[in-house]
């Protein structure tokens, strides 16, 4: 009966046919309208949560608390058009992200432009585009971005990306406060002060203030607040020794968003609230001036507002062992299981009454064992070929991470506003899969 | 001293001014020629292997041989027009494939179709195109072939896919030819005899014979003569039953590559040749014809005949835990560390003849923490920003499974062929990037 499980978000719902519901819409009207596998996006949810975040910072920090949406999650043109709108910052990584922005019209003053590994074609593509702030990883890179900023007589602000040396108990591949990580620089080694030191000799760079991001799927306070409590005391730290007074802290990213019913309900604006709370209290007890405090979520903002549509193209029953539902699409446009054996909800879109009760692996359609959506969950025992299957929880990580593995299109990304759809991102034809080729 | 092991193909070497060399070409000069990170093709390697396939099918089997390219392993046009020249038959397994390949003039009637979930749209697209063969995987693409052959008033020639049984003692995502697979009908379970019935009784239908795979990474004739063992015991089987001659018999793929110095070196020709001797001896005893045998290697024919180069953006020292050196590229171009921990030689072109007595982690330019090349391998201690880092044995499985994750655009390759070079898919830029957003 996995199918009382899946309102795992407001935005899921049964509609009055027994069909599943998405931000108030007909899943299986928009299937059918507009193909499968299909990527659906709740702008409504989208806003909602940026505004959450907005209003919570806004508690917290008064004017000094800032909002960066880390678009890595989900970067697309029509993302950073709804950014903008909302009055979100931006987290950007690549040439790709920030020429994207730039064509959606996004003023990329309002940029912080990540990465351990820039290039020197980054930082001068990224200072054409007027990049706000280069958020530094290492001693190369801030070298690199002082030669191209006196090269063009400028001043470059920047954040340094320094490892608060926590380790926030989640999975090996998203634990990124630790020392041994191969972002930032540590406070523990020394090795972060000297990056401060080296920072305020250039010429070229205006340091800002410090970044940390220690992990992700986190459904509380403590990782925030002991990465806060670290940072600041090192701000207080560079102070005393180098009289400089950090004007942001960028606290980063990773608050959790639930795949499955029985992952934890929290609330956002109490655990902002909370490291409000301690940030406050920590700067008045330390006689420092409360810095921008910036936070850059990226899957909290667009995860649940995501859910991909499939078809079913196999339903393979192979007695004593196990059944595998075969969908249309699969890790070329989720490769989370594959990746990190990522949980997901499931139901059927065109039976989401029936009765869950038929245990099976849902496979996708790339000829890799290793191609699977999810391992035993529960499917009704009629499906078959042409039923839609969704998949809630997508909206972060899916199309950003999609490949064209065996040669397979990637699925067009559709905007639900309002009890209406839209195309924002279209399907990727044949025809465009032979472009590069010569 | 790692660099004692880069030898790993007879294509990879040091040239005299002591920079690596691939297909006799300097890979500095290459990388400063086209860029990096940048996919090496060498051709004159994949024409080789194809004609060591073709050679040893033909002496293992007279006529009665056919090898066809498993393109999932490098699909882009250049390959297709490869192929098509040295007389290979290719396996498809997506209509993207099926397009590429005719876009390069690939007469798709020497073209198998495999997948697990064929659509209807796959099917139409397919028979469009011509294409010769569908391995049909399950009872519903079996009844939606024939039901779109019958409307076209044609008979479509297949091979059903059956699993026999064998577990090839590989790891798990590459392992196909169990029961327990998402892939085909096994015999064991009853499923692959009724899948022979459904097949003969359908006017649609042209059934050529059978197929299956059992794994990847298989150094050996060992799972290739069990595998023909329970096939060609299942062909007389379903001659008794039915009075249907399967005509053809396709063995798959699966032979093994070297991507350490410590992996068994073999012989192909032997491995076929033993695998004839068992074949040829085996239908004598049988009493039956020798069907046509075919094989299709995919990673074997262009594995070794591809590099990546990269150029090193940052080395992290952290002292007491771990070196970290970052390239320009990662799990965007290489998603095999991050999918299956895979293992590969790395070495600096422009260093090549240095001591490689510094342990590393080598990581891409992803933000994300599981974004590594390799870890735990020794590069020169004097590695810097600016050098070039490669990692061999990259022509499969790595441009087909590259996305663009981080808004990252994909390399291009570059095609060695005696002594010169020329592009054969561009460099993704990031106006390619846009393309499909509206």
């Amino acid at each position: 009966m996995q199918n009382e499980n899946i309102f795992i978000c407001e935005n899921i719902g049964v509609a009055d046919n027994g069909n599943l519901s998405f931000a108030g819409q007909d899943t299986v009207m928009l299937a059918k309208k507009y193909g499968t596998p299909l990527y659906l996006m709740d702008e409504d949810r989208i806003r909602k949560i940026c505004r959450t975040y907005i209003g919570a910072v806004k508690k917290a920090f008064g004017d000094n608390g800032k909002v960066m949406y880390a678009s890595k999650a989900s970067s697309f043109k029509r993302i950073y058009e709804i950014m903008l709108e909302e009055g979100m910052n931006i987290d950007v990584v690549s040439c790709g992200e920030i020429y994207t922005a730039y064509s959606a019209g996004y003023p990329l003053s309002n940029a912080y432009f990540h990465s351990n590994n820039k290039t020197d074609e980054d930082i001068a593509f990224a200072m054409d585009k007027g990049v706000g702030y280069f958020v530094v990883d290492n001693e190369e890179e801030l070298y690199a971005i002082d030669t191209e900023a006196r090269k063009r007589g400028i001043k470059q602000s920047i954040l340094l990306r320094i490892t608060p040396g926590i380790d926030p108990h989640t999975f090996e591949a998203v634990a990124t406060g630790k020392v041994d990580s191969k972002f930032g620089s540590a406070i523990e080694t020394g090795q972060a002060e000297q990056m401060v030191e080296i920072a305020l000799s250039l010429e070229g760079i205006e340091l800002s203030g410090f970044h940390c991001h220690v992990g992700s799927q986190v459904f509380d306070s403590d990782v925030f607040l002991r990465s806060a409590d670290v940072m600041l005391d090192f701000i207080l730290d560079i102070k005393n020794k180098f009289g400089y007074v950090a004007k942001q802290l960028d606290l980063g990213g990773g608050f959790g968003v639930r795949y499955l019913a029985s992952d934890p309900v929290y609330s956002l604006e109490d655990v902002i609230s909370e490291i409000g709370d301690f940030v406050n209290k920590k700067v008045a007890e330390l006689g420092i001036e409360l810095p921008i405090i910036g936070f850059e979520p990226g899957r909290s903002i667009v995860a649940d507002a995501g859910m991909t549509l499939y078809s079913v193209g196999t339903v393979k029953k192979i007695p004593e062992f196990i059944n595998y539902v075969s969908v249309d699409g699969g890790m070329t446009d989720n490769i989370r299981y594959a990746l990190y054996g990522a949980a997901y909800t499931l139901t059927l879109a065109n039976k989401a009454t029936e009765n869950h009760n038929m245990l099976c692996s849902v496979v996708g359609r790339c000829c890799e064992s290793g191609d699977i959506i999810q391992e035993n969950v529960y499917m009704p025992d009629s499906v078959t070929r042409g039923d839609y299957l969704a998949c809630m929880t997508t909206g972060a990580y899916h199309y950003s991470m999609a490949s064209n593995y065996n040669r397979i299109g990637r699925p067009p990304i559709v905007m639900l506003r309002e009890g209406t759809s839209y195309l924002a991102v279209r399907r990727e034809t044949v025809e465009n899969l032979i472009s590069l080729d010569i």
